[in-house]
């Protein structure tokens, strides 16, 4: 059961066909004026077509790029060359793709203008959604371009577009729309759109850069005459005919399908609290995209949990899609100030059915308690259920590699300043709020944990463990001062 | 008969069996660790790894792109960002692709040090062919790339590869090898290189960018983690495991192939002057790729002559392909010094036979002819065959729009300095060469033509014309002084 298609859905069955179709009639050069040339051009301005028409659009408004990584590459920088006269500060939100982060990144370091780019970041709230206030508040004179997401690609939240093109004025909003291309209406007022056809279940290899009539955009990549001189390089044909007629099946089945998945993300986000014990589910349960539901389990390390689903038939993702590789923790739940722990983010496709989300939410209580079990942990009943209590071997038996030998370091600890001092340092997450949770009631109510991790995830998950377990966070201090030669010490109050 | 392989090869039977395939299999995301993510990523190492074994390098140095294009916009940016320590300069040949040429010119404009970057052109001699010893009087100490192709996309002469990448060094060298990849190997010595999978009966939406262990490179758009950091953006495996299953069966079938389409290209390179008259041959005979041949008429538009090969049933190409739609000469031609007008470009597919070159040399001539008759110009007998006169009707009719008032225009002509002034303003090529071929005999032997032209090609077609006729080009002068009020005069003095 494929529940990942907010990283790349299967290909639509349309979509195969126009490709087969497309590769015998449109396998040309577009810009040769020879038949099969011709024909490949024909082709093309009819996907263009439908494209603009599916998005509302003009036709001579949309580009085809290589992907949605490169439609916002381009869109961002091209509208910030195009729109150097107005400066060069950019508005993002904190939970954008890391596509935009990383331009960001680098448009911090580019000359303009008399220094580099500057950038503000609008924060989010705990649902992940950016408020058009924070937005307007970012704005100023020297703006050049806003950046906002349709919907997020972790949390499904959905972003006030609108109201953020509202308060943003003249000044151009780039709408990545990626996660909702194809499923919902983008609402008006923003002047450039970016978009992946594998999102939708078109082919990998095609992205969408819509930029509005009148607003300035200047290639920020050598150009050439194709794809009016915004994408240089040579057109995929094929790929783009079949991306058009995906998009164009989806939207047509989408209203009734997007009814049918909130209710199986509904029944997702009510149930998994119910089953498991100890889970936070993110994002804005209203405002939220249809398809897609993302929880985070504590104690438990997110790439074991999606290696055991993987093994009961389960293809799922956890954190940030471009990130999953590193040991960073995802920046959106980051940003929302939520546990980034055993997270798991389920998207559903459009051929999802009740029975398989009726299995996934059968064998994921089991699943979760097997990765916990060997914790030893007591843990509290999920809400609105019977007690459940997780027991499992000794604590030290079947524990993550490093565990055991980090054990008996954690016997160095020295209660200073009056506290238990934990040391978790070399210790990856969940690692430092397992041993939190095992070791808290040692110390009477009142008393102090000393947390001392070197890994950034717990800088969230300790927050976030105790807003969980109605423990207090009392903050951070210099591991120094907890007999710690690097990372930070997280002090914890125990008040129950 | 599809004879433009080097604008896009036809799909090889190969790279569609493995497209169809590993859209099966290969659909999922490859950076996922669930089943159908880690197939995908065991599908794209073994295409990554055939790709090296072909190109003879290590798998880690191969990054895929989204074209060919993309991949020269990378390897160069990137290779000079890497390298600015060097310095900010960049050599490359007069006839390499218009991505290069692209690529340098936004070079220029780009801040680097103290100013911005630096570029030197390197020229070529009439076959086409760039100098080891130029580029070495090119390379400077702060150079930080050198660019080559391996062989010209529009007239196939080979380039010294191995002896400019001995003059550069260890100044790093790029080769563009689109137009020879799969076909014939790239001789050692260079630092990065690319290539096209679309050029070898790939799928579109495949580049490569090899860059050598040792070679600096930056990236130059934000970077994420996919490809070794190169090329950002969703991997397309499916059209990867196309692109190198169909490397590998073409680099299979290359060396027979190479030998019977040389073979095919010599019928033609011999024929056609013995064919038509009027007719010059360009690139390398010797030195070239198997099967690309460019040749240009006298008194022919181009696009009028592909118009009527097209309805005879041939798709070939004209000039560069990627400036076909703009009215610039292309480059290529005009950095050799050779006419640019009636150019047709023959690049024959793997499948191309005997009897379809044959078909093109019997219908060809009568083509050519055709398109010449309502010039009404003596043309002298084409070389090696009986003499064929050219007659048509009278001069004025059916000649191109535009034309007949033109000509009414040229009756203004005034004989200013002694000679017959020819305005040929606001007409395109290659009407004043037709103009020039028509009236030239109306001046004694020694007398003076002098050709007001503005279109840019005129710079090219008309000292090629009088190479070609044994007429004298004397040079150009101020259109001023010939009654002009714009362009340029074109002095010819009448020998023969």
């Amino acid at each position: 059961m494929y529940f990942d298609v907010a990283s790349t859905a299967p290909l639509h069955p349309v979509a195969r066909q126009a490709l087969t179709a497309a590769l015998d009639e449109g396998w040309a050069d577009p810009a040769r004026l020879y038949r099969s040339g011709r024909q490949a051009r024909m082709l093309l301005d009819a996907a263009r077509g439908t494209v603009a028409e599916v998005l509302g659009v003009r036709a001579d408004e949309v580009s085809f790029t290589a992907s949605g990584t490169q439609a916002l590459h381009l869109g961002m920088l091209g509208a910030l060359a195009g729109n150097r006269r107005r400066g060069a500060h950019l508005v993002h939100s904190a939970v954008e793709h890391s596509a935009v982060l990383h331009t960001a990144e680098q448009w911090e370091r580019t000359p303009a203008g008399s220094g580099t780019g500057r950038v503000t970041v609008v924060p989010v709230d705990r649902l992940g959604r950016a408020a058009p206030a924070d937005f307007a508040a970012a704005l100023r004179p020297d703006t050049a371009l806003a950046v906002l997401q349709s919907a997020n690609h972790e949390v499904g939240t959905v972003q006030p577009v609108a109201e953020v093109a509202g308060v943003c004025g003249d000044v151009p909003l780039l709408v990545d729309a990626a996660q909702s291309a194809g499923r919902t209406a983008v609402p008006p007022g923003w002047s450039l759109l970016t978009a992946s056809a594998h999102k939708w279940g078109g082919p990998a290899g095609v992205g969408v850069l819509v930029v509005r009539k009148g607003v300035r955009y200047a290639s920020p990549l050598p150009a050439d005459e194709r794809e009016a001189g915004r994408v240089p390089g040579y057109v995929n044909v094929p790929a783009i005919v079949a991306a058009a007629a995906s998009l164009r099946a989806v939207r047509a089945e989408a209203e009734r399908e997007n009814a049918r998945l909130h209710r199986l993300v509904e029944r997702i986000r009510t149930r998994v609290p119910q089953l498991v014990p100890e889970v936070e589910v993110v994002g804005d349960p209203v405002g939220r995209l249809p398809h897609l539901v993302t929880f985070s389990c504590l104690y438990v390390d997110g790439e074991v949990l999606l290696a055991e689903l993987d093994r009961a038939g389960f293809a799922v993702s956890s954190g940030s899609s471009c990130t999953s590789s590193t040991l960073t923790p995802s920046h959106v739940l980051a940003a929302m100030g939520v546990l980034t722990e055993g997270n798991v983010r389920v998207s559903l496709p459009f051929d999802a059915t009740e029975a398989q989300v009726e299995r996934f939410l059968a064998v994921l209580p089991g699943i979760v308690a097997g990765v916990r079990a060997p914790l030893g942990l007591d843990l509290p009943a999920p809400a609105g259920s019977a007690p459940v209590t997780v027991r499992g071997t000794a604590p030290d038996a079947g524990e993550p590699d490093g565990e055991a030998a980090g054990d008996e370091a954690a016997g160095d600890e020295t209660p200073v300043l009056d506290a238990l001092v934990l040391d978790a340092l070399g210790k990856r997450c969940p690692l430092p709020v397992i041993e939190l949770a095992r070791r808290i009631g040692e110390v009477p109510a009142g008393g102090t944990v000393a947390v001392l991790a070197d890994d950034e995830a717990a800088r969230l998950d300790i927050p976030a463990w105790c807003g969980m377990r109605g423990q207090e966070y009392l903050g951070e201090a210099p591991a120094a001062g907890y007999g710690g030669d690097r990372g930070v010490a997280y002090l914890v109050r125990r008040t129950a």
